[in-house]
């Protein structure tokens, strides 16, 4: 699990900084801002620990559209 | 992680049981299957998951409209 959570707050600390850099206005849509992070973070790094695990079958590029897709798809329009 | 991966693997026998009992034709926007089912139990177990961690300050409601909320809303969506 270390080596899990230490991804995730790696990542944290990078859409912190990044939002910090270009200014962004950070509001969470009504979601208290630690679970948001949590969320955000939660699905990339599971998206690249799965592929990890299954021996890194597919493509960077591949791994990278997903996490994109993701970026702007909501979990309720992920399955229909 | 063990007790970790057990509750996503829960959620996603939970996940697949319902959208089987309502019919629900299950397709992924183009994210692959185990990626897109990944992402849907990620955030759900990421979120109870802190809420455990953090000695189960908030509500079990206040847990719960997090995670309606999240549902319904993209990552891109989550912080503005």
């Amino acid at each position: 699990m270390q080596m899990y959570d230490r991804v995730k707050d790696v990542l944290k600390q990078m859409l912190l900084g990044q939002a910090a850099r270009v200014g962004a206005e950070l509001s969470y849509s009504g979601i208290p801002r630690d679970y948001a992070l949590e969320i955000l973070v939660s699905a990339v790094s599971s998206i690249i620990w799965l592929w990890i695990r299954r021996g890194c079958k597919e493509a960077p590029e591949q791994i990278c559209a997903i996490i994109e897709k993701n970026k702007t798809t909501a979990p309720v329009d992920i399955i229909r």
